[in-house]
């Protein structure tokens, strides 16, 4: 491995080592530190978040100074706008940092909080604490928001942290690294509490998801190419979100209101959220309302993709623009005006189709039969499922989180959107007397 | 990878299929099966383990001459007597697993439960269901009882289940499967439900545990290097138990009564749990009570191995049998009549001794004193943390979980002993009347 320099202040001091003992170097360091933020107190974490929000809004036009070199590289790079966008440090995107260290400090801290306290039979007293995971591993492309909102939400449910953020933003994240380290040590918490990987070396990587003893969880940001790649890799447990192939069921019992005005917004909000429906599933008793639906679709220029079925039903209703769907379009997460169309007979024929073909996300049925929706909830296996409501809601914000650290796909731990409560875990505590076991 | 023969009538027909094959369409059944449990009702849920209750009772007498077969082949094979013990199909076993049985059945069901709906103020109502995790693989050592335990708890939390068991237990397994089979059937529930892995081939488990679209989990039931090689390979999550180097802290003020009673029971107990003591630490302040605490020890043949300070204690008090610790004492997991002693210098010295050389599995204070326990409490990173109450409490019985599937080291998900409710997730559900997002 090739021996780096590591510049910042607020991180390793600069020498050269290699990437394996840098990155051992920042877990040892983040391990400690994670003892310190377990302990914490509300105010302390409170006061960093505030002060971190200051010093954002003090240094706003040195920021975007710095990220000027990064946008410079990146131009140079050939990167898409689309790119540049994300990593653009505008005065708009670091108001919207500030505000969210400010909402995130107005949050209920989780930690500490002690359940289901019961009197065992033996004289024990039984319950469970909520407390930090301790150290986690946070893997993104180039975003520099990433960098504030991961560390907030870690800082606040008191872990330590160890960002790695694309290359291609490494000044500003450095940047906005330092101006955390700042907020830590005023509120007189441990700067290492959050660190940033300060290479570009992508062996960084490799070591931050295999250093067990070190990382407790890693949470990857990104693209369905990011992640897949970790998987194969990982040694350290993820919390990961993989794609949202979403759908909506038009049960034969369904409103034709809400069916319209649920799969409009559903598909047509945002095209490229991983919340957006992919799929719409019509029950053959519904049928009659596809034309509508069709029509509503079309008339916002998205391409449908329909089965044998349902495309001789458009045909018929005199819709224009339908392609006929191939397998793979039951299995694509479009991110585009583009949507599969599908009959199905029934409740059951939906919900085989979903557990089968679904990504496990968010899926809606739109009915108004009671038995139809209650096995409907209870029978997809998703991380989100939901009645007559539109699956754009699938959201820590409109969840009632406050802030989320992103959506899970995996079914241990944290499923769905994941907010403070996703970032911590429950130990037993034993509240005792001197009692032995018989 | 070589052809093998499938016998079982419970299991996949019997034909020719390498090891891949057959371990994925194993996958693929309780993929298949795992949908059918999860929208059981608990009545049949209860009836096929009542079922299989009475099956095991009434074949009792023809377990034992199968269990002779592997029992002849063990011994053979020149292992141990503890092993035959843990192979054996006794009475006493028999009648175990029965009751066992009948316990789950009477168990709450944790499935469905509806909790924390709340309003939002968009309209909808979000909550989070319980339900099953999915496909639970366990793979565990010869021990024909873990075949039936594991069954009824993956059944009562409604998940299919891939069982693998030591290869020198195949003939007891393979017929305790057609019991689960017939119980499950009777009760109107898949019998794929429950799936025995019908080969002692060694690769079944790494295609148990890296088939991740059929597997959602692992558990591992058995010693440290049979844990630290699935580790290494497995794609599936593990929920898994390491090891347990549990501590005993004798504050400054302790009570004299309880800190040797305590110490008593969490050493000498049981020596071979997961949850005895293994490392006593003192508080240099508390050094009076370490003599008697040593004659307890002594008392019992409990051999010492003590740090610098407290050999000089021990030694002063006349206290013989004591040994030098070396470094290494500090993290072995004795099993045996063997503790380690160490004074520390308070609260704070005894908290870092034990994160940093503990496995996070159960450590206890003893003490009066309100703010150490208070902190002991918080800032011990361990699954079970205890005031006053000896560590070989840490068991799902003794928690009032009803039954346990093992003791979890891990931080994600479940933490410390795991009932049914760590064999199930929680998913989010959506009550909606048609809202959109804006």
């Amino acid at each position: 491995m090739q021996p780096i320099r590591f510049e910042p202040a607020a991180l390793l001091p600069a020498k050269t080592m290699d990437i394996q003992q840098y990155m051992q170097a920042l877990g040892q360091r983040a391990r400690n530190a994670s003892r310190a933020m377990a302990r914490a107190d509300s105010a302390a974490k409170n006061r960093a978040l505030l002060a971190i929000a200051d010093a954002i809004a003090r240094d706003a036009s040195r920021l975007k100074e710095i990220n000027q070199k990064d946008l410079a590289r990146a131009r140079a790079n050939g990167n898409d706008a689309a790119f540049i966008d994300r990593l653009t440090l505008s005065d708009k995107a670091l108001q919207t940092m500030i505000e969210g260290l400010r909402q995130i400090a107005a949050l209920p801290d989780p930690i500490g909080e002690i359940t289901n306290v019961r009197v065992r039979p033996t004289g024990i007293q039984v319950g469970q604490m909520r407390v930090p995971l301790g150290v986690i591993g946070i893997i993104y492309e180039s975003r520099p928001n990433v960098t504030i909102d991961a560390a907030a939400l870690c800082l606040k449910s008191g872990n330590a942290t160890i960002l790695r953020g694309g290359s291609e933003a490494i000044e500003s994240n450095t940047a906005l690294a330092a101006l955390i380290a700042e907020g830590l040590a005023s509120a007189g918490l441990p700067g290492e509490a959050v660190q940033v990987v300060a290479t570009p070396d992508r062996a960084a990587v490799g070591e931050l998801i295999t250093m067990t003893a070190h990382v407790d969880v890693i949470v990857p940001r990104g693209g369905k190419s990011l992640i897949e790649r970790l998987m194969r890799d990982a040694r350290v447990p993820m919390i990961k979100h993989l794609d949202g192939i979403c759908h909506v069921y038009v049960d034969g019992r369904a409103d034709p209101v809400k069916a319209n005005a649920i799969c409009d917004n559903a598909k047509t909000h945002r095209y490229g959220t991983c919340n957006t429906m992919e799929t719409l599933l019509v029950d053959v008793a519904a049928q009659a309302l596809l034309p509508e639906l069709a029509r509503t679709m079309r008339s916002r220029q998205v391409e449908l993709r329909a089965c044998e079925r349902s495309y001789a039903v458009l045909e018929a209703a005199g819709i224009d623009g339908i392609k006929h769907a191939v397998e793979e379009d039951w299995s694509t997460e479009y991110l585009a005006p583009v949507l599969a169309v599908k009959i199905v007979d029934g409740l059951d024929a939906a919900i085989d189709h979903i557990n089968h073909y679904g990504s496990h996300h968010t899926d809606a049925i739109v009915s108004e039969d009671y038995s139809a929706t209650m096995r409907f909830l209870r029978e997809v296996d998703s991380a989100s499922v939901m009645v007559n409501a539109s699956t754009r809601f699938a959201d820590g914000f409109e969840y009632g989180l406050g802030a989320e650290i992103g959506i899970s796909n995996d079914k241990l731990h944290a499923r769905g959107p994941v907010g403070l409560e996703g970032l911590t875990s429950l130990k037993y505590v034993v509240f005792g007397h001197g009692e032995v076991r018989q």
